[in-house]
């Protein structure tokens, strides 16, 4: 299978690399050197167990002068989505499958001004890696990955599943990937979004009786969201899973917290934004994510100030 | 007159020193060596126009010993309200008037359980001033005072607004005082409290689209609890106005901002809370407002953390 990935971070470099003991991958950099140095030692996945094994899959950074892929897999940024695709347009064709498993929801608003909908691959994914450096990432936890589709019946995107498998990405097809998706999205839309605004660590949000307040507020509000959408969670569960999470890593630093601490744009559209945004499609209020929303944005706002 | 004033910061150590010109002022200090120093030294107000001018006022820190008075003026931090007349109870008999020109609104809640509800005064000030020592105060501006009640007509409060303005503290007195209250809220419970939680200059918050939005939001839903209470204000005008405040002094550091900044309790409660309070009391939703309380209490929360 030709298989491009987009965005050469710790995911991107792990997936790639997982995906070219069997297909013809080519992952894009936005880093001319990145690029250069994944060609010449490879791509390196440090395992938990301490093994280690280096990858070829083709690096790039311009993709031009290639043709379409059978699948092209986003792993940037959510809110870089628009530009590298726009960026990347020779490899999508009228057959090429175009697939996310970034965090968040909604991202099928932007793909779909790429490819028809019904090449739009939605999905999860349990594994987790972190750069360890340009050319070498750390394989931090597996799991299954779950594909499934914006409209039609999943069991098309089999072929797809078994290529990840056959990789040693574990996936299976699922009709319910949305429903994965929210439930997978709790977590993110409250304590990661507050730890950013409050700028502290997970653990802090289950301490401070405001934080977690707020934080309930959150869960509560996506959950009504969802069963708009017809999924259905329950609050209290919710609640307590998301509670689990910041008890169990209290020193945890998310996604939103360093970016804004280091004056960068975060995913809050993809994250919180997507919750607003179904609330609106629904006409379920979110008054808390809408606050909280441009809250955030106002704060990556103060670093274009400095800039 | 005997008057009491509680709380020898700038504004308290101001009124003190004028009121004293032609009445038996007491000023309460919390700290032994501030009262004696203004016991040694008296309290020097400097005017803008270069002037000075030294006082003489009592001072102390415990009143446990003195009998009640006519009048007593609250100029402590709001939010140290109900232990500070709980300390200085002695002060307060059944013909004291207990007054204050603090800014937020609600605060009779507390003030009634010390003195009968008609014997409470409410009002709002033009003077501003600020500590240059702790028995030196800078005179900023000046202007009116408004004195008015929670219940019955404010023209049984004339004899204080004649001590007031004879003394150089022009003042009169009002039924519509609790709309001046609002009226000068505004800009606390939108810009001020937005700069605490984005611990930015008061400018940046109409500089920042999203800054701003929330700030209108913020307008708006307490020009929707004033009406529900009677009180009439038009939204766009004091969009405007508060609008003008935030250009008028854009370097300008809200005490929201200061005391989270340096790790101190602010006084949200009598601000943002109070919008929240009167929300509940008239159901007039205040998600903005409930969601900013919140917030900020999580961000003083911050400091009870590290200390």
């Amino acid at each position: 299978m030709k298989i491009a990935v987009l965005g050469a971070g710790a995911m991107g470099g792990l997936f790639a690399s997982y995906l070219c003991r069997h297909n013809d991958v080519t992952l894009v950099s936005r880093h001319e050197e990145q690029a250069d140095l994944i060609s010449k030692e490879g791509f390196t996945v440090l395992e938990k167990d301490g093994t280690k094994e280096i990858f070829h899959p083709h690096a790039l950074v311009s993709t031009k002068d290639m043709e379409p892929q059978d699948l092209v897999i986003l792993f940037v940024k959510s809110m870089a989505n628009e530009s590298v695709l726009a960026a990347n347009r020779s490899l999508l064709g009228p057959d090429t499958y175009l697939c996310t498993l970034q965090n968040g929801s909604g991202h099928e608003e932007v793909l779909r001004k790429f490819v028809p909908e019904d090449h739009i691959i939605l999905g999860t994914t349990q594994h987790n890696a972190s750069t360890k450096a340009r050319n070498i990432t750390r394989h931090g936890g597996s799991g299954m990955t779950h594909l499934g589709c914006v409209t039609g019946d999943a069991s098309r995107l089999q072929k797809f599943a078994d290529c990840f498998t056959s990789c040693g990405l574990a996936a299976d097809v699922s009709d319910r990937v949305q429903e994965m998706i929210w439930n997978k999205m709790f977590t993110n839309i409250s304590a990661s979004a507050l730890t950013g605004a409050l700028q502290v660590p997970l653990g802090y949000i289950v301490k401070d009786p405001y934080a977690w307040s707020l934080c309930c507020q959150l869960i509560g509000e996506a959950v009504d969201v969802a069963a708009a959408l017809g999924m259905h969670f329950d609050k209290k569960e919710k609640i307590l899973e998301v509670k689990t999470v910041c008890e169990n890593a209290p020193d945890g630093l998310t996604s939103i917290y360093v970016d804004l601490k280091n004056g960068r744009k975060t995913e809050v559209d993809t994250i919180t934004g997507s919750v607003v945004r179904a609330g609106e499609k629904t006409g379920v209020p979110t008054p808390g994510h809408s606050f909280l929303l441009k809250l955030i944005h106002a704060m990556e706002g103060r670093s274009r100030e400095n800039s």
